[in-house]
C-alpha cells in the first residue's frame, strides 16, 4: 500500500501540493473535476465529481492509497462564506473519509480554515488555546467536519490531522481576490479602490502553504494545525509592496472602498505546532512572494490564452 | 403546502409519535425501511432506506411536506456510542434536510441526545448554561450535525428546533436494554444481576417524549430543547418499582453487575425550555409510566408471536 490521494488537485492550493508531491518523488492520485493539463513524473489524474458518492468510492477503492489529502470545497470567492453548498461538501467529505478508511487509508491529512476560530478575541489564534466559534455557515461546516472526522478517525483507526488555513495568496489566485485584483487594476494602468487597509491578516504564498500541507502530510501530527505565516501584516503593507513592485502605486485610491462592517480588525496565528511538531517554516517573505506573484500575473496578461 | 414527513417512523419513538400526530388530525407521512403494519388514519407510509440519498430526495419532493420530524438513525444497542455507521447518519440527515428545504419545507425538528453535553458537571444539564463537549462518536456527530443544521437553516430560511432526549423508556424498547430486561426477567421468574443502581438519571416514558416532540413542532420554537421530564431517579428506584410491579423484586440482586468505569453518576435535564416555551408536561409519573410498561411485556410475553 503506497500514493496519496489528493482531491481538489488542480485548485489554487491543490496544483502547488501535487507538485510539491510529485518533486518528493511520491506516487500522487490527482482528483479533479478539471484535470490539469500537466505531465509530471509519478502523478495520475482522475477526472471525477466529488459530490458524486458513487464515483468517489470508486475511485477510493481502486487507487488504495495510503495518504489522503482532501482540499476539495466550494470556494467561489465572495459566495463561499454562505453558500448552502458547504452542507454538500461536509457531506462529501464523510462520504470520502469512510471510504480511504474502507479501503485500508492510513493517514488523512483535511483542510479546515482560520474561520473555525472566535474572531476578535485578545492574542494570536492557536490550537490548544483560542476558542473556537465560527460566525459563517462555511466556518460551521469546517469546524462540524474537523468535530466528526477526528472522533471518526480514532473509531476507525486512521490517522488524522486537519490544517486550518489563514489567508494564502501566489499564482493562479481567484482574480475578484484582493491581491490579484489589486495587481491586475495596476498591471492595466486602471485606478483601484481599497479600502483603508487597517486590517491585521496572517498572509502565506500558496506554495509556502503546499509545502507546509506535505511537511504535516510526512510527519506523524494529528489533530488540528495552524498552517500560515504566524507574520502579522497589514494589508496597507501589502498595498505598498504591490504599488512599487508594479510602479504604479499612485493608482490605489487607499480608502475609498468603504470597509465592511463586520470585518475583524486582526486574524493571526499562532505556529509553534507547525514549526516545532513538523519543523517548517515558510521559505518566502511577503515581499518576495508577492514579487513572485507580480511576476506571475505580468507573464499571464501577456499570453492571456495561455495562463501557465 | 401541509403535512409532517417522519423519518424512523415505526421506532421505538417514531411510532407513538406517528399515532400522536394522527389523533391531532395530522397529514403524516411516516418513512421506514420497515413500516409498521398499522392502518391509521391520515398516515401513509412510505418504504424507504434512508441511506439511499436518491430514494429520499424522490420522496421528499414528492411528499412535499410543511414540516419535518427527522429520528432515524442508528441505534443498535451497545453498538450505537462508537458505531462509524454514525457519520453515514450524519450523511443522510445532512442530505435530507437539504432536500425538505429545497422542496419548500418550512419547519423542521431535528433529534439530539443529552450526550452533546459534557457530563459529569456541576449542575443539570441546561440549553443555554451547560458546556457541550461528547465523549462518544454518536455524541459528537449529534452535535456536530446540530452545528450544521442550525447554520444551515438559518441560510436557508427554514425553522429549525432540535430535541434533545434523555433517557426513554416504554412499550418496545429494545429487549437488551436495562428497563425491559429487568422486567422481562422478572416475568419469567429468572434472576436478575444490576449494578448498584446509586446512578441519577432524567427518565421519561416514550408517550410522554412522543407528545413532548409534537408539542415542540407545533411551538416556534427554534435551537435545541431538551425533551426530559427534568426528574432525578436512582436507577435503584425504577428496579425497586419494577420489582414490586412483577412481584418479584427478590430475584433481582443489586450490586452483582460490576458497574461500567464510565458512567457519570447523574445526567439529569433542566426543562424550562420544554415548560415555558413549548408549555409541555409529562403526563406520566415513573411509577404510572414502569406499570404500563410492565403490562405491555405482559401482553408481549403472553402472545409472543403478535407483538402490539
Amino acid at each position: 500500500m503506497s500514493g496519496v490521494l489528493v482531491t481538489g488537485a488542480s485548485g489554487f492550493l491543490g496544483l502547488p501540493l501535487v507538485r510539491e508531491l510529485a518533486a518528493d518523488g511520491e506516487e500522487v492520485h490527482a482528483l479533479s473535476r478539471h484535470p490539469a493539463d500537466e505531465e509530471l513524473e509519478g502523478v495520475r489524474w482522475h477526472r471525477l465529481d466529488m459530490l458524486d458518492p458513487d464515483a468517489v468510492r470508486r475511485v477510493v477503492q481502486e487507487v488504495r492509497a495510503e495518504r489522503l489529502v482532501h482540499l476539495a470545497w466550494f470556494v467561489s470567492h465572495g459566495q463561499f462564506w454562505s453558500a448552502t453548498e458547504n452542507v454538500d461538501w461536509v457531506q462529501a467529505s464523510l462520504g470520502l473519509l469512510r471510504a480511504f478508511a474502507a479501503a485500508g487509508g492510513q493517514r488523512a491529512l483535511l483542510v479546515g480554515s482560520c474561520a473555525e476560530y472566535a474572531w476578535g478575541g485578545e492574542g494570536d489564534l492557536d490550537e490548544a488555546d483560542s476558542p473556537l466559534d465560527p460566525q459563517s455557515l462555511y466556518g460551521v461546516c469546517k469546524d462540524a467536519l474537523r468535530r466528526i472526522a477526528v472522533a471518526y478517525a480514532s473509531e476507525a483507526g486512521t490517522e488524522l490531522a486537519w490544517a486550518r488555513l489563514f489567508f494564502l495568496y501566489g499564482p493562479r489566485e481567484q482574480p475578484a481576490r484582493l491581491v490579484p485584483a489589486v495587481i491586475r487594476s495596476l498591471l492595466a494602468g486602471e485606478r483601484v479602490a481599497t479600502g483603508t487597509g487597517e486590517q491585521v491578516r496572517d498572509l502565506m504564498h500558496v506554495h509556502d502553504a503546499a509545502a507546509a500541507l506535505a511537511a504535516v502530510l510526512d510527519s506523524g501530527l494529528v489533530g488540528p494545525v495552524n498552517v500560515a505565516s504566524g507574520r502579522a501584516t497589514e494589508l496597507g503593507e501589502v498595498l505598498d509592496l504591490i504599488g512599487s513592485l508594479t510602479g504604479a502605486g499612485e493608482l490605489i485610491e487607499r480608502g475609498a472602498r468603504e470597509p465592511a462592517g463586520s470585518d475583524p480588525a486582526r486574524i493571526v496565528a499562532r505556529v509553534q505546532r507547525l514549526e516545532r511538531e513538523v519543523g517548517f517554516r515558510p521559505s518566502l517573505s511577503l515581499s518576495e512572494g508577492l514579487a513572485a506573484t507580480v511576476d506571475w500575473w505580468r507573464e499571464v496578461e501577456r499570453a492571456p490564452t495561455a495562463r501557465p
